[in-house]
């Protein structure tokens, strides 16, 4: 065949045939003969065609075969047909292509922040066992367990959140690592939440953990890489703000009260919730919590604050609440990400086992639930039967971010690209191609190559639909002459190439 | 401080205390004191001497706070202290740092390969509907399915597999995605295998997929793919091999003696027992399905036969069977890697739902399990209630490749590497020291940020424990003059840089 001159390429599309096969009978040592029909080729193959010419077959004779497609008409492979839920199960999720590709820029930039920082990555079974995750502070977190008995009779659990499985591990390592750990994970997590909402069942999480650093300079170094990635991502302080408090702050009013330590994680507990919930119910839970009312008035006053000057006028500058946030203050003057943090006294976040320092990354026009959140967590390892050591970290969603960007139109358009398209015009040819296929991906080049015979308006239709830079036409005549033909198909130019002289 | 010679950097390690409060006092409304003592600062940090200082610490007056670390005494986070296993659920990993960078280096091969071929990563949740796997045919993966009830009584299981959800996703997608389909995933899946000869519960598998494709170039290409990544990875046909057949022989043979077809793929799945379980075994399982003697025998005899030719001469040339085959054959020759496979009619694998061509990976020594394996699954879709669509894949594991590799000594050495440590001379220059970083990470530096005062010492071991190219020292008397001093680790050079020609 001689090398198509492009205006034919655009005007002619040319048809070939499936392959056939002659004789069709079957010379078993008991010989018997099934007439193979053939079948027609294609001219064109999405689902709908190919679902009904896929039905079209299955109306033929299952006895005696159904061409190359089904052919000899395999059995059915179970005994019943089912039909299933095509859904994936509620409240998770299936991630085509489009999404995962989404799905695959987050991550890349989670790990990519992560590695600027000097952060290694690891992570953990998503099956747990139960009982790290059973604290008894009446988190909402224990009520969305996905938890269950395992044919060994161990209760397990999907992971709710990393930390507890990144305390466990530090515990495990011991002595074997040097502090301090710098530690990040992206990793899948499970919670049953009540369907309302729309919220989902599942989503993944980046973390980011230091263990072993007691100073301030490592929350500081965590809300930095978080920023580092908002900017990445084309999110700046006018879109996002951290509220900055700490534990410590409630701690030392409890104190004052002389309200029980064995209280403090289920006080935050109760506290968190300001804002969800009624405020006279926070009262109420805080008091059948054992915090007397003169206390729970205090309290609330204190959480009232947004001023550091005031919380100091309050507590003292002498305590750890606030020298550990004017700490906090003056270092993110120096990273550069000031404008990013404010002081929020009500900020207390809701798992049990922060002890410092707390943040949370929120939307500052107010309509999303919390971005990101993380703290200080000294003695999570004692919790476990591990010795303690300073640690801090954040746990980062994949799912408010994305809602985010989407708001803010910053969502990357983020499209197939596959540089050639290969395509046989001969189906004597399918080998011919799949060599020019073999020595592009040997020189590193993203092939898709077409795999049936097809008409070439359909090669030219996929080769839109992937965004290929070339196509490469393998045609007889230039075949034998070692050659194929190279088509740039943003400009049109065509040309032919050696097979050695690919690039 | 004037520059530090770089002799003196290497000996003189210079000690720094922590941050100290003055005026330890609680000015709280109703004031009351605490005294804070001081905390010595720690000259070196392995978790031994970092637990050895908390375990001093919680030997300390609780009442009274315990320093920085610790401070103020936070309340145990659980009313009741647990000691849980440190050890990740039976039959599951960790996957520390060390483990990690090979499971990146992993997953980053399976990617690349797979985007050489112009596939598209696709992902689906880990917890499926348990219908999905319901199969009739007594399948091993069957009776290992990790299933439960989930809160809301409905039946999930964790994915044994990906396929199943592939089809479902395929079924779901209906007219709006074109044809074919070409996709990749690389995603856990979990067996409730019994823990003998050290197999584990959970793996990671790769696997690729053609949907719509009827053709035997579809098998060829993906069969192309595993080659190329073995090669990527450094494995030879010396190595590892394919075996090759076509379920149509199966069938053929079936057919002959009248067996039905509703037993077609429970007799895959009793033969593909051969050589794990012995064959008299294997006989009485055939015949208690409804085989009758002569056939079984037949069907061994068959099965037994690892020439094409031989094949011919029993089935005939012009079956379906010996057709695919061949073609198969043919193809391999020019994608390339004919020595790498070879026919073997033994070959069934262990899922019901193949069809047609079905191949494994394997290592000619013999030593391991099968490597990878897959085929074409034409009739799938149709069990779950939707229209049959021509397919074929393969699922690549996460085990037997890394035993493998470790074998042939070809596991790459992936350790940790940080460009820059930053560290201050002094603690009042922490925030200089994170500007320094900031300005670095701008620059897409990685940087490693000590968080501590620490002896110089300390930072030059933890410099070579990340591998550091450069360490970026923060002092006095440079930063009054806006620079730093900049140490390349490997030749010991050292200079004075300003801050802003950093790079």
């Amino acid at each position: 065949m001689p090398a198509i001159p492009s205006s034919l390429l655009h005007l002619k599309p040319l048809f070939f045939s499936l392959p056939r096969f002659s004789s069709p009978s079957l010379a078993l040592s008991r010989a018997r003969k099934f007439p193979i029909p053939i079948i027609n080729p294609r001219s064109h193959s999405s689902l709908s065609s190919a679902a009904a010419a896929a039905a079209a077959q299955s109306t033929g004779d299952n006895g005696s075969g159904g061409g190359r497609f089904g052919a000899l008409a395999p059995p059915p492979i179970t005994e019943e047909l089912q039909k299933i839920d095509v859904n994936p199960p509620k409240g998770t999720r299936d991630f085509p292509p489009e999404e995962m590709r989404l799905r695959t820029w987050l991550f890349h930039n989670f790990r990519e922040v992560s590695r600027l920082f000097g952060f290694e990555e690891v992570d953990f079974p998503v099956l747990e066992s139960e009982a790290l995750y059973i604290r008894k502070a009446g988190e909402e977190i224990r009520d969305q367990l996905y938890c269950f008995e395992d044919r060994g009779n161990r209760r397990v659990a999907l992971r709710p959140e990393l930390t507890p499985s990144l305390a466990r591990l530090v515990i495990q390592k011991g002595k074997s690592v040097s502090l301090p750990l710098k530690w990040f994970a992206v990793g899948q997590c499970w919670r049953y939440e009540r369907m309302t909402r729309g919220r989902r069942r599942e989503h993944y999480q980046w973390n980011m953990d230091i263990i072993g650093v007691p100073e301030v300079t490592a929350e500081a170094e965590l809300i930095s890489s978080i920023v580092t990635f908002f900017k990445r991502v084309g999110i700046t302080a006018s879109d996002v703000g951290f509220k900055v408090s700490s534990r410590k702050v409630l701690q030392e009013v409890l104190r004052c009260y002389s309200v029980p330590e064995s209280l403090f994680s289920k006080v935050c507990i109760i506290i968190d919730k300001i804002g969800k919930i009624p405020v006279d119910e926070i009262k109420k839970d805080l008091k059948s919590a054992g915090v007397s009312e003169e206390a729970v008035e205090e309290l609330l006053q204190v959480l009232s604050i947004k001023s550091l000057t005031k919380l100091e006028e309050i507590l003292g500058g002498a305590g750890e609440a606030v020298a550990d946030l004017k700490q906090l203050f003056s270092l993110a003057e120096k990273f550069g990400y000031a404008e990013w943090i404010e002081f929020d006294a009500s900020i207390v976040r809701g798992l049990a086992y922060y002890t410092g320092i707390v943040f949370e990354g929120f939307d500052r026009e107010g309509k999303l639930r919390a971005i990101c959140g993380g703290g200080r967590y000294d003695r999570l390892l004692s919790t476990f039967g591990g010795d303690d050591l300073p640690a801090c970290g954040f746990g980062f969603g994949d799912a408010v971010i994305v809602e985010l960007l989407k708001d803010r139109g910053l969502l990357p358009e983020l499209s197939l690209q596959i540089e050639n398209i290969v395509c046989a015009l001969d189906v004597d040819l399918q080998g011919a191609a799949a060599r020019v296929a073999s020595i592009l991906r040997e020189k590193s080049q993203t092939v898709d190559l077409v795999l049936e015979s097809k008409p070439l308006k359909w090669v030219f239709k996929r080769a839109a639909r992937i965004n290929a830079h070339r196509l490469i036409l393998v045609g007889n005549s230039e075949w034998q002459r070692g050659m194929v033909v190279v088509k740039i198909l943003s400009s049109g130019e065509q040309y032919e190439v050696k097979l050695e002289e690919l690039v």
